[in-house]
């Protein structure tokens, strides 16, 4: 028997049967009118998602990964000098892929769990004029951390330093604040199955005039991901190559979904799934992996294990035994933690199945864990923050 | 934001991805032979299910309501006696059906909570060699109690009565264990919504051949339940009107899924889900509205509310605050009861979330509950009883 | 392979792919307030697609049949006499339901291809005033015959006779003009897989407050098909047993695409269709079975064959070599014609490829055909006729 | 009203139903066997489609651009030679790929309508040693020309010559023969939305062992497009990012549907598709831009529209009147042809539906045609050829 139970990985995310809809179409001409009428909308959306006063909005039919190489390749030349943070997993396979494409990365290394080193940036910055970017990793999910964009940015104008800001926000973009033009953000990349809801399959970027600029002078070489080729077509109504159409009217859906609940109230009931598991996992005895409270990400928990546990052990069991997904630990916490996806299409009461399945598991294991202790948590924080939309409307 | 959580209604059930596209199919000419192609594993299907060594299976595009009149308009005649227990909403509603049609109902009033009574059965058939059906309800939705049919059929041939024996078997075909050949049934009537998966709009029956013989002198009118006009069109691999064909199909991939997983595990699961509610009632304090543990059905628990407590706030606050659906008291149990369905598409952990909303809202209500007690009772059992199936596959 | 060409039966028709989402719906309680926002719509719909002033819209889990036997008998007792003409399979079967439910048919024996008769039927209503009820078949599936309902209607008034006037509009309504109020219907009988475009499985009423009326003296017998507890059970915004909720969310839809179209221009283009059928028949030189213009149905043609031709080869062949779907001749036009549904979801482009397959079977069958002939005649007719709104929008 | 007509574009193809379904997945954790359970048949598929002895399938979320992107960053490095003929958008297209990359690409200047220039390329690859690949492009689209992808090879052995062979197969594999080791190729290039019949957005590569060592000298920067990465995570059972899983889900299907027919069964469909288009075009007076019929696609015709009638105008009448979609002329063939486009998902029946609209457009822009002659010449040849096999199944 397939039956299907939520998902709690971090991305992609449960799909809502809507947006499931809207990108299963029939075949549709996308050099006709009507691809226009499908794509303009979307592209209008993440601009207002993103919260972009200039610049354009690019689509790639892609993934997160494709998004970093269209923004560096797009923007940068061989040689290069860009400045990174390294804390996580994501955060390191974007410093990988520079290097790859021959930059010269400046790599600040700092401790996973916490997030971009604001005076080190600083610092960095003031050292060295010839930085031309500044990566960031808005969201690592591999610890569960965020870090603060805004903060980076006033360690550039500190530093009074021209670089472009280029910023990872797959995991956190439709999920949590995100402010492209207040923060002063030259490339933003998100990804399509994380906080729109949609299938992998699209990379989604804001792109600034400054780095729409960059790529006048930019020698990477690129074709499938040229922003020229991408801009000088979607002028036009149309697309360089074969759009994933499917995915296009999905992510105007799922913008529309998003906007319907008010885009304040999507990071707020994301900020309550996410506080809720929190609890949890206090009444556990155990701690998010995120070394401080201001840098806890509100999409994906990474749970510490108690000593003598082992993390993937419990994600292989909820997925052998109870049909349940949640993501283990990468790279150096592998085995430490084990990771729980609070985003996207995801509601309270699914939430305390999977909270509710951890703890099975863990007695399954051995750990020390009282069955229904976490769930009762957060079972208490969750009845006492319903929203009152949700009570008055469907 | 319209997410969906998961029904605890006691049908229609959950449905499975599977099932769903089945039963979203562009149109068929049902005139074709393509039709007989659907049709007839449907309905060699559910003989299997039934057991049914002999005799014939009927679809109508109608509900369990019309599963009734059309076993009863199709064999019996104005002025018949019939012999029914009345100990819920759903024998009472047969019952009216009957006293609707012209039938005489012997009715043999029984508490709520019990389930049929073999000795008074067994009487009133010595007593009335005229009767000639006996209605049973498998299994009486409205307070969780299943019948011993089986018994009812040792009290008829006790008695050594030839009665025709029709069961509504709706809320208990396809979920627990039934035996319409071996239990010497003549009418079993189904519904699609509940152990099938299915969406409502389909009414399933096995018919006996003594049941096929009644057709013949049965005076009652029909012609849309018309039996004989059913047997005639299959015979030809066509139906006497326009079938629905999307859940006709959806019922043979039905099947497929139950016969795929074994019934008798369907039936064990069922069981195993059931159990864990109970344990999770019994951890709060409260029990079962049915009478005994015969009694309990696999399919849905009515849960009897401490005293001064109200069971239909309990379910108007689940779908209001919480999105959840569970079922209210119905007739004489309105308030006295809520109840949970725990019957087709659901798995463990999603019961856990159904239970953990309830703990919610009996703390929000007010209800003597410690939030996480019947969670906790439930994840101790869930977790001690997967079927080794489960672990070995997806 | 499975590729699927349209079907060109008179019904169910092709499904738009918004209904067939709109139906797929996963379940949602019916008790629940969620379900009336669903269900209000679609009866407030179809109430304005009848052009009800007055009654109530009755929706049953059912199809036309189940339509007919509920307007009969929830409104006539046994030995009633009733009035119908019988000029086709659809007028013959409700006859025969009639008479099975121990009603007194007077019949008025009318060739088929014709349409009612209005003088006998105003000479028969004069001469019987006990008549109860007169029967009409709208449009008569068999033949491609609309006949006159204003005109029945005329002819009862002209008789001063208080009949109730009840039509089959199964194949007619939502396709072709219908005007319940103005033309003094007392019960209109339509089914979900015709004009609304969806599957089968919905039986669709509007009845008067003199049908309302008449459902307290009526006495045959009714459960399933009753009509106050359906008002009832409407009134508290639920249903008397479980709904198919997903054909009444696709009900609403359906209404929601026909309005946005203009009802006006929805029965302009089944009109246009039709039309070009009819001059591609020409052009074959065969000729509709309906004896004059005026009763051209604009929702089926049955189209004449040769003397020597058998409709019904064609039919099998244009099935099994190339995958179309046409209708059979029923009955007592069995052979002699083959059918042309040109309803629901269907283009001028796709009505041209069915004429080109019907044209394909006529010269395998060697019956005279030039190939092409009857497709350059609708050509010439459709891209004349193109309306302006198509032009302009998707 | 969104009624939808078939497309008869050049790709992405009209999609069958049952493939819709299978790309329509819920979330899936693409890191668990889960996963591989769904991958691992989708690249044995391929495999076979491709009839690949040896070397490795990659899939990567992007379009054929992409793939040749791939194909050639991922073997070569700056300042590499390459041969290409050019003849048409597509094969223009990757020339500019690759000297955008940084490649010395020599040209071969062909006319458009003509195929691979085998004798040139031979002269070429003589002349020139360093030449590192041959670049071919096996269906010009642009032009409905397929050229000789086995005379290449035999050029090249002719030649003596060691480079690798690249061939773009996007609009060819899956619907034409295609002989991966059998002609020697090194590198093919696919993508979903053509013969494969899924919505865009996967390039798919068979890549040689040959290929494959290349990868290892190869300087030119990729990540997203890494083969290694691939091949890397692959054996393991995942892929390097998130995957698009519906869509792999989709092609296993897919090449389930395409084997269930037999290869060379759908090889013969497509011809017999095509030799139709191209009865109608020649009854209709004009010709195929293909200079000769052996050069003739058969999964787009490039019609040479008459001497003062412009291709691009009856293309948009089709759209903007009929709601068909065809294929407009590209680059400097631009007004002079119209596409039709005749792969994937389409029936004789939906064929015959695309001339008869583009007979309506001819005639309404004045174009010198006879209503119902190209659809009258593709009748004949289609009633003449129906497989047994169609006939025998549905």
């Amino acid at each position: 028997m397939s039956f299907q139970n939520p998902v709690f990985i971090p991305g992609p995310t449960n799909l809502p049967e809507s947006i499931r809809k809207a990108c299963d179409m029939p075949t549709l001409d996308h050099r006709s009118p009507a691809f226009a009428r499908i794509f303009k909308p979307a592209v209008e959306g993440v601009r207002r998602v993103l919260k972009m006063d200039a610049g354009e909005v690019i689509l790639i039919p892609s993934t997160g990964t494709g998004g970093w190489e269209a923004a560096v390749s797009n923007t940068l030349s061989p040689g290069d000098t860009v400045l990174a943070a390294r804390f996580g997993m994501f955060s390191h396979r974007w410093i990988d892929l520079c290097q790859r494409h021959g930059l010269n990365v400046q790599i600040i290394e700092t401790p996973w769990g916490q997030g971009a080193p604001l005076a080190a940036i600083e610092a960095a910055l003031k050292a060295d004029k010839s930085i031309k970017a500044v990566l960031a990793t808005h969201n690592e999910t591999a610890t569960g951390v965020k870090s603060d964009i805004a903060g980076i940015r006033r360690a550039m104008d500190a530093a009074g330093h021209g670089a472009m800001l280029m910023v990872d926000g797959v995991s956190s973009i439709g999920s949590m604040p995100f402010e492209f033009s207040a923060w002063g953000v030259d490339i933003a990349v998100a990804g399509s199955q994380k906080g729109f809801m949609l299938p992998a399959g699209l990379a989604i970027l804001g792109i600034s005039p400054k780095a729409i600029s960059a790529m006048e002078t930019a020698t990477l070489p690129r074709t499938f991901f040229d922003f020229k080729d991408m801009l000088t077509s979607y002028a036009r109504g149309g697309f360089p190559y074969t759009p994933p159409v499917g995915l296009i009217a999905g992510l105007a859906h799922a913008i529309e979904l998003l906007e319907s609940e008010c885009l304040d109230n999507v990071y707020a009931r994301h900020h309550r799934l996410a506080e809720g598991v929190r609890r949890a996992i206090t009444a556990w005895g155990m701690t998010p992996y995120a070394a401080t409270p201001d840098l806890y990400s509100d999409t994906v928990t990474a749970v510490k294990v108690p000593a003598g546990c082992d993390g993937t052990a419990l994600v292989q069991l909820a997925a052998s035994k109870y049909g349940v997904a949640f993501g283990v630990g990468l790279g150096e916490v592998a085995g430490k933690v084990f990771r729980i996806g609070h985003l996207g299409m995801l509601t309270d009461v699914m939430v305390l199945s999977g909270l509710a399945t951890a703890e099975m598991c863990m007695a399954d294991l051995g750990w020390p864990i009282t069955l229904g202790s976490g769930v009762a948590a957060a079972q208490d924080y969750y009845r006492g923050t319903v929203p009152a939309l949700a009570m008055a409307a469907e």
